[in-house]
């Protein structure tokens, strides 16, 4: 079985993607999160290009990583200059790191308009940079910045720069896909004749996603003989983004057999993932291959049938080998057997009853007519099929609300809540300030409940998300509020929708308490 | 050149997507635009399997279509059962299109758990349905569904199946990657080979994204002799998604010179990219390789300064050819000569200011860490460079507001909002209600300032976005909001962020409104 190194970036030229800003905690959880998932290499920065990176190299210093290096990734030397006195390499000596990583050109067009050099002098920055950093003991790596325009436009130079690595004593070259551009015809035949080239040395692949083939050239560089792979968790990085380390990683593994994770790490593929978006607060991609909520969610009526009996059938690896799951939807496309299978999952005893499907059925499109969408809001689902089929007595009632937010000449902003409910035959009225007007109304129903049912004390709001449901429109246009509360033990989604922001909040916040009671009362 | 033909599914395949839900009229707006975007085929939906679809084929007939054939879809028939009373195929006829696209199965496996035949009875199915179909004078494509897996598990059966449809007449087979789950390696090697032993036939690519590699699946099997891509705009779909066209597009088109769609026509990809993700109210990905709001984004200092030099150092394609514009963005990574170069885009004049661009880096950085974000709101970034740099004499002053939402006993809810400002020296109290709160507070915004500011007349709210800006955050957490504006003539984003929703919409609102003053007053 061939090993295969995974070379992550996400710390580095994943911090170069639109929206991405790293604090310095941020980068040491991340590096730690990296690490006990088992890749190879942690790249972590470039020292001395800003002082971020400088603390975080600093920091790092204390920190033991168990399976992977850190790297520093750099430049070569400046032209014309002397080696021992440039800073960049000196500030990768500074971090005190094992691997280096620096970049040099290796598209001639590059190196006469952007450095404004000679291709001879090129070759001399990067012989001596990796000369120099190889002389203090350290693991090189060069990445050979735009190696397939390079080789397109002037291939005996390409090739000239990768001899000016190797001889210098790089360990490995990485060549770089700069551009994105290239298809995976274009990686086959410029990967096989390079490795060809060069017999004794050991390449990587670095790719971009800007042709929608990062994942693609990746897997196609190893299979025609790259070592290792550069890229990002989530393929995060500048344009379209760095190869997608969630996509490669099982590709290799479970398609290929090479060896790179362990298998039980790769099962964190998963929460390795929602992990760094989480950290970096990114919206999910629900769509993302292997470790996204919808990589194994069906829908179609027929697929969902089929699924229950071969699930090969429409899952091309088995979820749980990435640390995912499979998932039914509910929508207007949903046929029986879609609502059966949630009915299953979500224990609602309705699946040998048909009548019942259907009565389901119904309500979940007339809900969605207005709006509402149950696929990330599971307890509101289950809260409306319900209140649907069976004599449903509520926990509490709404009398009214009422909800006041004023700035004052000050410059202070109050928030004040106050509702009125009938809980147990009893008027509870209950006023509460907030740090805005959805946390007071939180504050007041919790300060209204919490007397009748003490087990609502647990639950935490842990997202909050609101977007304008039509298209085109306007902010008077209905509004889609979604809720994520969780408890010691598990979490749910709840759903809102109404014109007024504060409304839909409300039905969204008083799904996650009733549900929290249903649920305890259900004990 | 060689002619490769676009079967768009988007209103198919496309609606199995999660979260994806088509009304009629939407369908009919899409199907219109292919149609005028110049794709070969539009596959509007699958007759007989609901009421929808069989309304949307019904009103097509009244649709003429330009460029494209309106095709349905459907399976083969029934087992055992008689071709000329099947429904389905029924259906399809009665829909009254020209092109009609059956799937039938290619893997045993499926064959035998799923239909629960025998291949003889699958093929027979296949070739009836074929036969019938041509009888009736359509055009037919066969979807060979699973047809990879089925190669790889029965390559004798899989290649028995094409030749049924072949021998019944099908116009195109089309080889089905139905679970998503090939890299390219294995489409080469089953394409090659299946078009090998059928050299008389014609053959086409559906892919999934599962791993990742669908529009370089597709582009693999093109190169090896597929006639016909099928695939979805923004590559929606269930799963991980259909194969994108966004991207197979131009790929064939500019960097493989196949005939598929018409030069002046590929300009407007961004655009029809756009425009389905409106109407179907899909957030859109703004990393999505061509068509994408940061596919031609630079953020890196170093990048920004050699972009300027050479364009196609960074740019694998010209982003015009697909109606795309390079972008420069504001972050914390910037060095001085994004700055500069976002100062000139936005007409700040400073770019020759050294002093005054290091100012702005300082104060975007501080705004950065509050968790404002400029990358989706050039007004607002545009008026806190002018605030730091120039004497800025605001268009008005906020002495207050106050914002109330009642729910009352009967149902009904009450938002009202009021202001004060000071305009031009004078208090200008004003009160209004609206549909939520923030649209009361930019109704009563507008009555305050009308009567100064007629101009702000024509300005709407497009879009309006809230996201809790801490990672694993609860109510009480900052939130941004995003507002999108527009007048006749152009559209502007500005944001605001606090712990109240109120405020951080205050702060989007008003900027709006600030910067649309301050444009004009510079006219």
């Amino acid at each position: 079985m061939r090993r295969v190194f995974i070379y992550d970036t996400t710390l580095r030229d994943g911090s170069q993607g639109a929206g991405i800003s790293f604090a310095i905690e941020d980068k040491i959880k991340i590096a730690k999160a990296l690490d006990s998932f088992g890749v190879s290499y942690v790249e972590g920065g470039w020292p001395g290009s800003n002082p971020k990176d400088d603390l975080f190299f600093e920091q790092m210093k204390k920190v033991e990583l168990k399976n992977a290096r850190l790297a520093a990734f750099g430049s070569t030397r400046r032209k014309d200059a002397n080696v021992k006195e440039d800073e960049v390499l000196k500030a990768i000596l500074k971090s005190d790191v094992k691997t280096a990583c620096i970049f040099g050109k290796s598209w001639d067009l590059h190196v006469k308009q952007a450095l404004k050099t000679t291709n001879e002098e090129n070759l001399k920055m990067i012989y001596e940079s990796v000369y120099f950093l190889k002389s203090k003991k350290l693991e090189v790596i060069f990445d050979a910045e735009h190696y397939f325009d390079g080789y397109k436009s002037n291939k005996k130079y390409s090739f000239e720069v990768v001899s000016a690595a190797v001889s210098a004593g790089a360990d490995l070259i990485c060549l770089c896909e700069t551009n994105g551009g290239m298809i995976p015809s274009d990686i086959e035949a410029i990967v096989k004749e390079t490795v060809a080239e060069f017999p004794n040395a050991k390449f990587g692949i670095h790719a971009h996603n800007d042709s929608d083939c990062a994942v693609a050239n990746s897997i196609v560089a190893v299979e025609n003989g790259c070592l290792l792979v550069q890229g990002t968790i989530n393929g995060i990085g500048e344009r379209c983004g760095n190869a997608n380390l969630c996509s490669i990683i099982p590709a290799l593994k479970i398609k290929k057999g090479y060896e790179c994770v362990a298998s039980k790490n790769l099962k964190k593929l998963s929460e390795l993932s929602r992990y760094v978006n989480e950290i970096l607060n990114l919206m999910p991609n629900d769509s993302e291959p292997y470790v996204g909520k919808n990589a194994f969610a069906h829908k179609a009526g027929v697929h969902v049938s089929a699924i229950k009996i071969t699930p090969e059938t429409y899952e091309h690896v088995d979820p749980s080998l990435v640390g995912n799951g499979r998932r039914i939807l509910v929508s207007d496309l949903a046929g029986k057997s879609n609502i059966a299978s949630k009915a299953v999952e979500m224990d609602l005893g309705i699946e040998n009853a048909p009548e019942k499907v259907k009565k389901v059925i119904e309500i979940v499109k007339a809900k969605e007519n207005e709006g509402f969408q149950y696929e990330n809001a599971d307890a509101s689902f289950f809260l409306v099929t319900k209140k649907t089929l069976e004599s449903f007595k509520p926990f509490f009632v709404l009398k009214g609300y009422r909800v006041a937010v004023e700035k004052r000449p000050t410059g202070e902003i109050i928030s004040e809540a106050a509702v009125k409910l009938d809980i147990k035959g009893k008027e509870e009225h209950a006023v509460a300030e907030g740090d805005g007007p959805v946390n007071a109304l939180d504050r007041c129903l919790r300060k209204a409940l919490i007397k009748y049912y003490p087990e609502i004390e647990d639950v935490v709001l842990t997202d909050f998300k609101v977007r304008v449901v039509n298209g085109n429109a306007n902010t008077a246009a209905k509004v889609r509020v979604l809720i994520e509360s969780s408890d010691s033990s598990k979490s749910w989604g709840t759903v809102g929708v109404n014109e007024n922001i504060i409304d839909a909040s409300w039905q969204a916040l008083s799904d996650s308490v009733e549900y929290k009671l249903l649920k305890k009362s259900k004990k």
